[in-house]
Parts: C-alpha cells; structure tokens; sequence
C-alpha cells in the first residue's frame, strides 16, 4: 500500500525554494522553479514533482545541469525565435520560453520558441495552464531519451516525448482551462513500475510481453522494455515528428543523440508555440464554442452511471482544490526523498 | 476479394477534372481538385480519393457544397489569419489556406491560417506533402461531426479529426518528406466494414463490443459504434482540444454543432500552421537531424527479420513510385462508383 501524508502548498513551496537555492539557483528562480514543482504535486501529477527533486539535485552535482545558468535567445525571424537554455533548469526555460512565445502571440498574433540545451522540463501541463490561464491557446512539447520501439520494431529508438495543448476559457470558465498533457507512450515505466509493484494489471493493454503478445501484465512490460505508443503506429508517428521538428527548430538533441542513461538524459529540445484566438475572433463566440463543447462531453452516456466524461484538465482542477483545502497529498517514497535532500543541503552548509 | 485495376495517373486526373467541371467548379479550380485527387489515389490513400467523389456529388446536388465558391480571408493579425470557404469544395479551399500560411510562415517565421464554413478536405496528408516538399514544417487538422465516444462513455460526443505533421528534408532526401497522417480513432469506419466483410480479425484492438470488452472483431465495433480512440483517454483528449481549438480560431462549427448525417457534414473548422525552419537555423543541421532520426528507427531491430520499422510517410513513397510506374490501382468499387458519376455527369450534359 502506497502511503501518504498531507503538507500545506505554501509550506512545500517554501521549502522546495530552500532546496533550489541550496543546489546553486539564485533567489528568484529559485521561487519560480518552487512554485512550478509545488504546483506539479498540488495538481496531483506526483510523478514529477518534488519527487523529481532527487534526480534533478544528481544532474546538478555531475555538472550536467548548470543551476544560475539563464536561457537566452539566439535568433529571432519575425514571429519564431531560437532560445538555448546553456544548460540550465529545465522548468526555468521553458517557463521563460513559453512567456517570450505569449508576448510574440501578443504582437504578432501566434508565436513561437524553440529552445534547445535544456534539461527536462518537469511537468509538461505547466507550461499550458501557464498560456490557458493568461487567454493564449498553446502547444509545447519535448522529447526525452529513446524509451520506446518504433512500431514494428522491438528496440527503443523513439522518446515518449510529451506533448501538451491548452485552450482558453473566456467568461466564468477562464480560470479552469482545457489543458491536455500527454506523452506518447500509453504508460509511464513509472507507472508501469506501481502497477507491478502492487500485482494489479493495467486497465487497458500497455505493451508486449517478451513473446511479443500485447499484455496487461506491467511487470511483463517492464522485462520486455516494449512499451506501447498511443495508437500502436499512430504515436509511433507522432512522437517520431515532433522530436525531428523540435530538435531541427532548436538545434538541440534529437532522441537519437541521447544516451540511455535517466542521469545522462540532458540538452532536451522543446517548442513553444502561443496563439491569441481574440486577434482573429469575438469572445463570445470563442465561449460558446467551448462550453458547448464541454457540455457535450458531460451530456455523452458514461459507462458508469453517474460518471460523467471530462474535459481533459478537469480532472486536475478537482485534485488542486482539494489539496489546497487539505494539504498537498504527497506519497511517503517522495516525500522521504525529499526530506533527505534537505538534509544533505543542511549538512553542506552546516559544514561550510 | 477486392478486386483492383490501374489507371494511368495522367488519365486519371484527365477524368476527374472533367467530372469536377461537370459538376460546377470552375476549370482551374476543377484542374486542382483533380490532382489533388489523383494524387491521394497515386499514394495509396484509397479511402480519401476517387472514392469520396460520389459524396462530395451529393452534397454539391444538395446544395450543401457550392461549387464555384472561393475561399476568402476575412480576418487577418500579424502571422495569424480567418479564412470561410464560403461552402465551397474542401481540398481547393485547404489548399489555400496551405499555401497562405507558408507565405505567412516566409514573412513572419511562422504562420496560421483557420478556415471556417468548408467541406470535407478528402486526405489530410494532402497539405502536409505541400507544405514538406516546399521546405517547410506544417501541422494541420480538421474536426469532423461525431463518431467517436469520449473515454469514459459510450455514445459518440468527438470527432475522429485528422491531425498532419509534415517535416521538411533537405539534401538527398528533400523529395522524401516526413509526413504523419492520423486520425484520432484507431480504425476509420471504412476500415472497420472492410475487415468485417473479409471476416478478419483487426490487427490490433479497435474498440468495444456490445458487452464493452475491447475486442478485435470489426463487425461487433461497428454494431456497438464505440470505436477506440487512439491510446484510450490520450486520443479522446486530443481529439478534443483539435475540435475547440478549430472550432474557435476559424469561426467554423465545433463538432457538437454538427448532425450525424454524412451527408450534411459539412463546414468543418481547419488549422493550417507553416513553419519557416530555415528562418531560426541552418540547412545541414536540419539535414543531420532528420536523417539521423530516419537512420535510428531503420536501425532499431524488427519484429520481423527484414523488415525494418518505417518513417510517417515511407510507406506512401513506395506505393506512389509503383502507381506512377504500373498505373494508379484502384478498387473496382471505387472505380465503378467513378465511372457511374462520369455518366450521370455525361447524361445531364446531353440532355442540356
């Protein structure tokens, strides 16, 4: 059983902020990559939280990630721009990269930054609740080292790359957007892990067996490393494409140039791209579009009685305000992690 | 069993022009649409071509396809522009939102165009191939009336909406373009009645039965009407924010503003996007990206021995060089049907 514990938002923040600058981030960006991690687990995507603190804190004691370094941009042609992050925190840059993207969307009507040499971005959704909630629409995504096989190949050679989209609301939805935040692979090897650490089988199938037989058994997975994409040839494509795309546009990585090693996993390539739907349209009409939308989702015949479907980002808006009323839910495993980097941080300074 | 024929590309084209003309478009706009048809065919798409010609003449006679209507910017910001297609023909008025953003995406890096008030656009790849074998990066959808069932429910609430990502070459290859083409159910309807009538299994499961089990059968999927989307929830999300993001951008109809009748599908919402990468980097670190990639997913090892693991649009190169080499092959369904509207078409010119 998978034990929990509960811990004020603004007490985790404080304290991740007190980790960050420990690691070498000045003040501010210290806050903002707070906020963003303590955001990532009040939303309940625990996966990349504080409980990707540890591996982040090892990145930057190997020097594989550059704690002050700042991103900057390096070309600019009209609407697009060509940012590398030199090595930096990789939810710093991409925040940044989606903000400057937001202002060319202001200027010019759509925007976008590639950025390239970053590391990982953490939580993708962040960077869409970001655009959402300030009345942009927005795409971004990433890709990650080889973790999935082609289709019709049984060796990792593409990332499971994600890939996010967020809409604005306008009116009294504005502040719970439609944000969708997906990898291409239909199931994390994190989640893979806790399925087959717990013996439940996964609710649909999420690879193949070592006799190449689709299965739900996530331990059979974990032995056969073939995960499945989303849509079998479908998000073999997909996530093919959007790492050439990124990694042509930002002059970063491509998958293939990654090594295979989650410590090694650096010099991410990422593409930002922002949309002002009231440069072209009425917000009216853009409100009716989407509340209409989301009501035919609602009104659509649930397989469980009285379980409506959702909007994708609904479910989150669920979860943030119950840890905002309760605490941040956060596992026993992550927070002990955490806990003990504090710890190593104190013992660092105390020693100084 | 399917039986096929081939038809010479050129005659091919020849004829479908002349059935456009014949049912109202005007002659340059007919010689478009007859390329872009025979085209699809010559790639294999065989759903997406001839075959759809008998439709696309029963809306025109319906009076819910204007024949000689142009598309027409109606609102333009920056890099950003509205386009209706004043009901006319989808593919002529596709393609010119296509060829708009790139001349967006030349000025500004980047470039959109969303098109409201248009028809079916036939093969999606369509604008994705235009775009790649010009130099540029393009993403496009379309949204479609409702045919999917969001996850979590059992009675359709999505569309199936085709999404294209097209990538550039450049070098050897700039012939030999990355285009991805899917739609957001596994399997199109047509595909499911075609592996029904062979009384084939589905390679893969392709949605649910009457009892809600995830099934191979084609024939229990099409009594159901609960086809899967691709990767369960990711597709149904994604098909979502294509529908809003479409339906708001462009002024078009949002999927739940449509009836379920193919016949009336009509004034769908599209998103043309151009991307310029040439504008932010260098040719020959385009090049290696790409043809790294391509070499990584050919190198990774096949489940069948000799059969590497393919490129989004590999596969469409092989079957385009055999049609222009033997003859586009087409259905004998497909082509009857063709040849049925021909003789109409002749028998309303007699008559005149």
């Amino acid at each position: 059983m998978v034990r929990m514990r509960r811990i004020a938002f603004e007490e985790l923040r404080e304290r991740v902020k007190r980790v960050l600058v420990g690691l070498g981030l000045p003040a501010e960006r210290a806050a903002l990559g707070a906020r963003l991690t303590a955001e990532t687990d009040r939303d309940g995507v625990k996966t990349h939280g504080i409980a990707r603190l540890p591996r982040f804190a090892a990145q930057v004691r190997a020097g594989l990630i550059v704690p002050d370094a700042a991103p900057e941009c390096v070309v600019s042609f009209g609407a697009i721009e060509r940012w590398t992050g030199h090595s930096g925190p990789g939810n710093i840059a991409a925040h940044a990269a989606m903000a400057r993207a937001m202002e060319l969307a202001k200027e010019h009507g759509i925007g976008c930054v590639a950025l390239g040499d970053t590391s990982h971005w953490m939580r993708a959704g962040s960077y869409g609740w970001m655009a959402a909630e300030a009345g942009y629409a927005a795409m971004c995504w990433s890709n990650t080292l080889p973790n999935l096989p082609p289709w019709g190949a049984s060796t990792p050679a593409l990332g499971n790359n994600p890939l996010v989209v967020a809409v604005p609301r306008f009116g009294e939805g504005a502040s719970e957007p439609v944000v969708l935040d997906i990898a291409m692979s239909q199931f994390s090897y994190g989640s893979l892990n806790s399925y087959a650490q717990r013996g439940a089988a996964l609710p649909v199938p999420g690879g193949y067996d070592e006799q190449g037989t689709l299965t739900t058994d996530a331990a059979a997975i974990e032995r056969s490393q073939r995960a499945l994409p989303i849509g079998f040839w479908k998000g073999s494509g997909l996530s093919f494409v959007l790492d050439v795309l990124g990694a042509m546009l930002s002059g970063g990585k491509a998958t293939h140039q990654f090594s295979s090693s989650a410590l090694e996993e650096v010099g991410q390539s990422q593409v930002f791209l922002a949309i002002a739907p009231t440069a072209v349209g009425a917000v009216e009409q853009m409100r009716a579009v989407v509340d209409g939308a989301i009501n035919a989702v609602h009104q659509a015949t649930p397989i469980e009685a009285g379980k409506p479907a959702r909007y994708p980002g609904e479910g989150a808006l669920r979860v943030r305000e119950e840890n905002m009323r309760l605490g941040v839910a956060v596992e026993d495993a992550a927070w002990n992690g955490f806990v003990k980097l504090e710890e190593e941080i104190q013992g660092v300074r105390s020693s100084e």
